[in-house]
Order: structure tokens, then sequence, then C-alpha cells
């Protein structure tokens, strides 16, 4: 693993960063607590080293003092190997050798079953032995990765940088863990260690002797904040299925007998070490490091506790405060009276979308879908089941959709069905779960149905929009007219023109046929022509090179396209294509600018009707802007 | 207080109606467990009894089976008669009194710190016993309010109706509670009791032996979710300072010896209570209720544990879960060189917009903002100071900013002055907090300098933005031109016309002048003119009955105002009104109408320019539209 760009962006001169520095300045001259002098490497260290780091859950950095000294992480080790041993062995397993009681002792006390023997939690030294005896790996020369070498890379992929054992500590933890031996033998006789305790032992001396800063604290708390996911890497550390069993140990038994006091007085999932680090997780946000030396009479570092203590405070970062997220999840509704797709619609159908368009219910949505949030658009969903006949759930702001949230739309769709009418989805790039839930419903349905499998999945919202639209027309005005040749007479450019001047009309007008997929116009070709559509549909868009196109508009029959170009006279800035047959006529802007004298009434006329078509176009996007800026 | 309308939305029909179903129908048959049986009235409980309720933080209930059955709440009530003792006593007194550390111990164990006398915590009997003897109120016949009575209605406000107590399982308890009474009397040998402990043993049997149902517990629970105020009637039942403080001890204490393995396999705040009932939260979007009397040999319903081990792991609502919330605090990010305020600008005032627009920065907010959502937003703020003049923060959607979010935008305002730039904000109605810091941040600058006050708040997202284009437009082309009178051949409507056509339009054309505030236009008036603009501002909108007036759109010097009447013909949708002295041109339509016959080249030359300038609208309206629905 190489050594990564550790912040991209600068946190200088931020509040933030300046809140920071006033929280250190305060505890910098605090003067309590003793240094650990069990091992002469802890005793060494100086009481005023002191850093405070957070690292959020997108990988942003704060830090300050001495966010970059090295120190052994002791304790802090043992949930991240807890980690690694459930996936290694799967949940029942570990828990049916090692508890979760908080023990209401010391750090190091024995606390094990007096009847089954098990260690009360993986966070006492008893518990933490078990722990690593139950990671996967060789060890004693075995052949394979040895387990050690996995313990590091798990390390390193929660701190995205090369991670190394402190060889002196661990040569100390090794020549005065006889208490910990005599654990490690009890473990044995109970059977909770089914194999020579010593490897493990030494295992666990090493781990906690693994080498780290504040600032690896704070982003392998941030890991955990991620769903297990590291921020600055992108890798992914731990099993998002044990992430909440990690944080869950390091709730109730993480700060040893400080436990109730820590969750009361901080809240946050957290774990402390000897040599002076503390490490908290506030789940989704952010993760903290602290690190000082000097240690209370439980083990816990005292400007750690005071530091965290005022974070949580002043920041309000307690994890029983929890924002009512599901409040923001849906970002906007609206019907479609007032904004549609970007097909173009005939006065008569835009009319009838004016009048029927609130029977097309969009509810847009954004964030994180989880139970509390689905519920809510579920039950505004259900509260419009009687009034709408469409519903478009817009999920391309969705950052993601979690299973029990993905099954409960899926149910939502078909209660719409039973009902007879139709919720459809458009969905981004963090929809899968849905598509996956709304297919397997679907498959569900087909096999008791004549049906065609339809999961009502758009991959756009204005095509999903279209799609509700046709569906409403179909019902409001049926299938006449539509499909048949336009005479000039009935084009919207042509109201209200008499005999004569359609006549004179006719006359300068070219009328062409286009196949499908054929062009009307490319984009930079000359302006020169306006084209009235008298059959068929057209769209203007851009073709990207990769083939695919953005649409901007659909046009039908009796529309006119082009007009802008009687007064800007450039080149053409989309490309507009025929969707199926479509005829039109087109007027060549030099014959229009000979009307000027050919026949003026004529040319007043036409220019009319297009000043009422852009006031009804202006009029339609004003309504637009404010219903997208409500 | 009377009886609320309890479910105002039916959730009949709706998916999670029918997964609650499911759940209910999973575990009605399961027979394991025993009745508590030390009083005849709770062993007099059907095994079979069985509900399960869901309330959401903002009032919705699903509920099924026997949910409208009342029990005893027992040892439920002990978190809420704890958030009282908080409330009466404040913290520090409390935590004088009583513990906050798991005992491990079972419910009725004794649990006193063996130096002080302290209960371990407020969860088991001793501590509950303590916290019943700190709420404040009359006792055995004194004057005053009695504590009981302020109890009751402490418990009607988490509820939202009336409730009471079983006076026949009170006389049980009271008649069987030696052992409780032993308690008390040492708590008074410890003076954690300072007076006759018998009152409060009376009143904290009162207590155990008030009467709900499993939709009351959900309900309770989602008042504790919604940070203290029941959704169901508005009404606060616990100060918001103390919500977390009840939550904490429920999560470290609730469940007695199980505390460890609940947090790790349910994962939410709980209380169960020895009638079978069992309460837990979800911190900010749900409560839970089960009801079912078989308990475990811990004293925890066995329907109930199954229930919630289901519910958390199918519907995910482990507390750890944490929705990475902050991600959708930003709803939207644009510039001014697509989106502008309602103020239309002259050719040249909008070109200078497009080009520099980006200079000026709109993040629209929305949710709920915290420590971890404003790190983002500040985070991008200060990413961009180097690129921009000015930002608008937009907080008309948030629905709260707490004190410390409040604090760092005041500081990030701050930050932006001090670079000479403009960090504004456009409030809703939910940005008290932040109006506040700011105008303290504000005073505090004030006090050291002698730039006039300005906190940087605006009531519209609208004004906000066209204040910053103001400056952007000062900075870009100076105050030259501003104010002065033009003359018609430099009025939009008149470009490229010649000599002789401008003579003839000036013959037609009728000068007007308006005092500020005076009415150009009145809604309802007929549609007979046109106005072009030849000095000051005027501004299309609507009076409110209560004479506010929300502003449409604003037109300065050389605009043309009212050119759909050519169309429409119709009556005017909106008034007009001068933003100060305004000089004006009135061409009437009937005689724009004569034009035809006239000057027709005339006529077709101002349609041209008309069409002109709808195109341009049509155009900037599009992109407003693109940008809006990103």
């Amino acid at each position: 693993m190489t050594a990564m760009n550790r912040n991209p962006i600068s946190s200088i001169g931020s509040p933030i960063q300046k809140y920071l520095e006033t929280v250190h300045a305060c505890y910098r001259d605090l003067d309590e607590g003793e240094v650990a002098s069990y091992i002469p490497e802890l005793f060494e260290a100086d009481p005023h080293w002191f850093g405070i780091c957070i690292a959020t859950s997108d990988g942003q950095i704060y830090e300050v003092g001495e966010s970059r000294r090295a120190f052994t992480i002791q304790s802090i080790s043992k949930p991240f190997v807890y980690g690694m041993a459930m996936e290694d062995r799967g949940v029942e397993h570990v828990l049916a050798k090692i508890g979760l009681e908080p023990s209401g002792d010391a750090f190091n006390s024995i606390s094990l079953h007096p009847e089954t023997g098990c260690p009360l939690n993986p966070m006492i030294n008893a518990g933490a032995i078990t722990t690593t005896s139950l990671v996967g790996g060789a060890t004693a020369g075995a052949e394979g990765v040895p387990r050690m070498r996995r313990i590091l890379e798990t390390f390193e992929r929660y701190v995205a940088h090369e991670v190394a054992v402190d060889e002196e500590v661990y040569r100390s933890e090794s020549a005065t863990g006889h208490r910990n031996r005599a654990i490690g033998y009890m473990l044995r006789n109970f059977k909770i260690i089914e194999e020579d305790p010593m490897p493990s032992l030494d295992d666990y001396f090493r781990q906690c002797s693994i080498s780290a800063d504040c600032r690896d604290l704070a982003v392998m708390g941030a890991t955990l904040a991620n769903g297990g996911v590291n921020p600055l890497s992108g890798v992914r550390a731990l099993d998002a299925r044990h992430v909440e069993n990690v944080l869950s140990v390091m709730t109730s038994c993480g700060m040893y007998d400080y436990a109730g006091e820590w969750i009361y007085r901080v809240g946050m999932p957290a774990k402390s070490g000897v040599a002076g680090g503390i490490l908290a997780v506030l789940p989704g946000q952010l993760g903290i490091g602290v690190y000082s030396p000097p240690l209370d009479e439980r083990g816990n570092s005292v400007r750690g506790i005071r530091v965290c203590r005022d974070l949580s405070r002043e920041l309000r970062l307690h994890f029983l405060r929890a924002p009512r997220t599901s409040r923001s999840t849906i970002r906007s509704v609206y019907d479609a009276t007032r904004v549609n797709s970007k097909r173009l619609r005939s006065r008569e159908a835009a009319k009838a979308l004016e009048s029927h368009g609130d029977r097309i219910r969009i509810f847009e949505l954004q964030g994180e879908l989880s139970f509390a949030s689905a519920e809510i658009v579920i039950r505004k969903a259900m509260e419009e089941i009687e009034k709408v006949d469409d519903v478009v759930v817009d999920l391309r702001r969705v950052l993601s959709v979690d299973a029990p949230s993905a099954r409960l739309f899926a149910e939502l769709r078909e209660r719409f069905r039973d009902a007879g009418k139709e919720l459809v989805f458009s969905v981004g790039p963090h929809a899968d779960t849905l598509v996956v839930a709304l297919e397997k419903r679907e498959a569900e349905r087909a096999a008791n149905s004549t049906e065609s499998p339809s999961p009502g999945v758009f991959r756009d919202l204005d095509v999903a929009l279209e799609w509700c639209e046709e569906r409403l027309l179909r019902a409001v005005l049926g299938d006449e007219g539509r499909g048949e040749r336009l005479s000039i007479s009935e084009l919207d450019l042509c109201r209200g023109l008499d005999a004569a001047q359609l006549a004179t009309l006719d006359e300068v007008l070219e009328g062409r046929t286009f196949a499908p997929g054929d062009y009307l116009v490319r984009r930079g070709d000359p302006a020169d022509a306006i084209h009235l559509i008298a059959r068929g549909t057209v769209s203007v868009g851009i073709q990207h090179e990769n083939g695919e196109r953005t649409r901007f508009a659909t046009l039908s029959a009796g529309m006119t396209l082009g007009e802008t170009a009687i007064v800007t006279r450039g080149r053409r800035t989309a490309d507009v294509y025929a969707d199926g047959e479509v005829e039109c006529f087109v007027l060549p802007l030099a014959k229009f600018d000979e009307l000027d004298e050919r026949d003026p009434s004529l040319k007043i006329a036409l220019m009319s009707n297009l000043l009422g078509h852009l006031s009804r176009i202006v009029g339609k996007l004003t309504n637009q802007v404010a219903e997208l800026s409500k």
C-alpha cells in the first residue's frame, strides 16, 4: 500500500479548524493524571504530548497539536480485531466464545463467566485474547499467511498507509505479560481457547504494540462511521454486516467501568488505550482521535476524556441526538399541471394536461433511503392513491436504498396496480437494490398473471413523466386524430389566416418527408429555415460521442420548429431528428423575409402567431421555474 | 386534557401495516416464558395477549393485535420519572445521588455502591426509588400539587390523553413490596434519600401501576424520538436538554443484565416492564411498543424481545446504523450565470451576469443543520473563497439549525468578510438560532469597527440574489448610465429603427411620470397598452390582503412591459408599481394595431424586436429550468 495524499483539501482558516485550536489551547496546560508505568517504553512518554483530530465520514481531516506523533494503540486494537474474528468465524461462533455484557470491573480483571468460563465481553483482556485466537491465519511457523500479517493488513486498510509493530514495546509487553498468560491458560482450561494459548498471546502482545498516530485513530473511526469503507482510500476495511457489531461492543464495553457515564456524557462508541489514545465514532458522520499520555485511575486519557466531552457538548455530537433525516427525504412534490416532460404539446393536449395533470404526482427524493424515510414517502403516496392515476417516484438524487425500503417500495407499487393505477420509478446510479426488488416482485406477479412483466423502472425522470402524460392524454382525449397528416390551415403558425394568405403561404412552403432517425437539422448548420410539422413527432437534442442522445424537447404535428432563427440568423445549436415517419413543410427564411414586401399583412399575422406561441412558452416556463424553486 | 383524534391517517393497505401483520402472525402462537406471578393481578394476564405498535416521530401510527389492551407499565415508568427528576433538580444533583453504570445484576438486586451507598443506576429499583424521591411536589397531605399528580400529568403529556393508576395493582404492589421498602430504608441509611422514604415508596408503587396500552408505549417512545415533543399533540413532555440523558440510561441499563446483548442484537434505547411491555426508541425516527405478558428468566417479554430483534434486523433500525444525513444537506449549488433574481436586466447587464455570474455562488440547503451537515457546507464554501465574490446560503428549506452550526456559520461569514467578500443568508421560518448568532457576531464586529452593522440576513432568496447581482454589476459595469432618462431610440423595442420609423413612433407614444409606489397597471384592468420604461425601475407583483407584495419581476430602463397583451388582449394578471421615480412611454394597443395600415414596415420591425426579446427570455428560462432540475 503506498502513502496517500492524506489531506487533499486545506482546512486552514476554516472556522472548524479554528474551533479545534481553541479546544486544544484550553487543555494544553492541564496537569492531571499519570502516564502508564508498567513498562518503561510507555513511561517515557512526555505528559505534554497532546493531539486532536477529527475525520469526517467523507474524508475531510481537521487536526491540531501533536496529531502525527506515533504511539502504540494498545487496547484500541480490540474492537478492530473483533471485527476480523467475526468476518473469519461468523457472529454466532464468536458469541458462543465471548459474551457481550459490561463487566463493571477494571480493564485488567479476569471477568470470566463462572459457569461457562466465557469472557464477559471482548473489550476486557480475557475477551480480546480469545478474539485474537479466533482470527484466521498461520501461527508458530505453520504454512500460509501468518495471522499477524493479516492483522497488520487489516489495520493498513483502516488507516490507508503501511503500519508496523513497535518492536521495543512488544518485547516489554511480552516480558511483563504474566497476568495475560495466566488469563490465557484459564481460557484454555475452560476450552474457550482450544489449542496452545501462547501463539495467540504473542499475537495479542503484537497487536497492542501496533504504532499509530492520533490522525490514524480519527481515520479508523471515520472508516467505521462510513460503514466500513475507508473514506480516504475507498477501500473496505470491515464487512458492512459487522460494522454495527463492532460499534455495539464499543458502546456497551469500550470505556471499561466508565461505559455508562461515557454514554451519558459523551455518547459515542469509543475505545481507549493505555498509551493515551482515545478513538470515538459518531456513526454516519465522523471519527475522533485524541492522544495525550496521562491517564485517570480508570486507565483513560485525562485530556482525551475532557476533549471528547467538550466536543460532544459543544458540537452536539451525542449519538442519541439523531437528526430527523426522514424529514428531508422528499425534495419536492408536484404534479403535471405545471411541470411537464420535454415533449411539447399541442394546444389541446397542453390544455388537457393543465386541467387533469393533477392526476399525475411526482415525488422527488434524495439522501439515503431507510425505513423511516421510506415510511414517509409510502404514507404520502398512500394518501394520494384515491386522488391520482399515476405516481412517479424520482430517485435520481438518492444516495442509497436499503433492502427493507426497496421491498416496501416494491410492495407499494403492487398496491397501486391492485387499484388500477401506476407507480413508477425514475432511478439514478444508486438504486440497484430497488431495481432488483422490483424485478423480483414483478417475476412473482407474472407467474400468476397473463400480463407482460413491467417492473416500472425508467432511467430518466423525463421519460417516466412523458409515459404518464401519454397514459393520461389517452384517457382524456382518446386516440383520435393522432397520426393523421395536418393540412396547412391546421398548423399552429397559420391560425386565423384567410384563404388568400394561405394560398400565398402554400406557394413558399416546401413539403418534405423524413424516415425514422433522419435529421431535419444538424447542430452547426446555418439556421436558414423554419419547419412546420404536419405529421409525426421530432426531437431536439444533442448526440454525444458515445452515440447517446440528450433530449431537450419533443415536438408533434402542428408545431413550429426553429422560429428563433428569424431573430438570431445564426447556426443551429442542436440536432433535430425524426422520432418516426415525419412529414413537414419548410419555410426558408429568405422567402419569409420577402413577405415584408410581397404580403406584409401575412407577415404580420405570422409574427403575431409566433409571438403568441412564445408568450405561452414563457408562461409555461415561468410556472415551471416557480414550481421548481418552491 | 381531552381525548385526541389518535390516528388521523389510515394505515390500512399500507405495505408497512401489512409487514407488521406478518410479524405478529409469526409469533402469535409462540409458547415460551412465564407470566409474572408475584402479585395475582399480573398472573391473571392471558399469555396469548399480544400487541405491536410503531409510532413515527411525526405521529403516524401502525398497530396490530391487542395494541389497545391496558396493562401496568411497571419499570417502564423509570426513565420517564428520571427525566422529571432531572428537570426538577438538575443533572449534577441527580448524578450525585444515582450512578450511571450497568450493574450486570438482575432487576431486583439492591446494587448500591459499597462506599457511597449510591444506587448503581436509575433503572434498577434502588435507583428508581431514589429518582421518585427527587421529583418535586407535595407528599403525605402537604400543601401544593401532589407529586403523584405531577407524575400523572407528565405521563399524560407523553401519551396525549388522560392516564390513571390501576388501584388494584397498586394495592397489591404496596402489600407485597417489602423488598423495596428494605431498599428504601437502606437508601435512607446512606442519606441518599434524606427524609422518610415511605411517601417516595408509595409514589413509586403508584407510578409502576399506571395503566397504559401498547400504543401508548409507542407514542411515549416517539415523543423521545421527537426530541421530547409529543408528535400527536405537539405538547412538550420533556425538556430537550434531558432527552439524551434519558435515552442514555435506557441504552446502558434499560434491559437489566441483557443490556449488552440488546445493544448488539436490537440496538435501540429501551425499557421493559414485568407486566410484559417493552418500549424502544429509534432516536429521530420512531417509537416501538410491544405487549405480551410471558417473560423470560431476565424478566423481559419473550415475544417483545423477538419482535424487537426482528424489527431491528428486517427494517434495519439499529441505532448505530446511521444514515449519512449530511450528504443530503446541500440541495443544490449553482451560480448566477444561469439562475438570476427576478430583476430583468438590460442586454448589457444580462451579458455581464452571464460572463461573471460564476462569481456569485448559491448553496441551497435543507433538512436539519448539525455539526456534520454544517461542516460539509463550510468546507465547500471555504473551497470557493478564492473563486467567488459572494455566496448566498439559502436556508428557506432548513428545518432546524442547532447552536453549534449557527456559530460556525457566523464565523464563516467573518472569514468571507476578512477576505473582502460577502456571504449572506436567505432564511426561512426555522433559522432563528442562526439569525441570533449572526446578530451577536455582528455586534462584536461593530464594537471594533466603524462599518455599519450588517448581519447578512435576507428573508427572501430572490432579494439576496439581487443584492449580490447589484454588487457584481457595480464592480463590472460601474455606476455610469444608471438613473439617466433614455431617449426613444435607446429603448429595447426601438433597436434598428430608422429615423422615419422613430418619428412615426414618437407621434403615437404618450409620455408619463410616476411617483414611488404609484401603480402603472392594476390587476384586472383591461390590457390595452404597452409600457416602455425610460427611467427608473418598476416591479410586477401581487399585493396581498395584508399589504405584503409578492414580486414576480423587476424591469429597468429600456425594457418593454406588457407585450403579451398584443396577443392575449385580456386583462392584467398582476400589478405593476414604480420602485422609485419612473418615466415611461405608453404605446396604446389601438395605435399599435393601426400601424398595420399606416406603416407595416415599422410594425414588422417592432414585432421582430419583440420576438427577439421573448426568444431571449425563453432561452434564459430554459437554462434556469435545466439548472433547477439538475
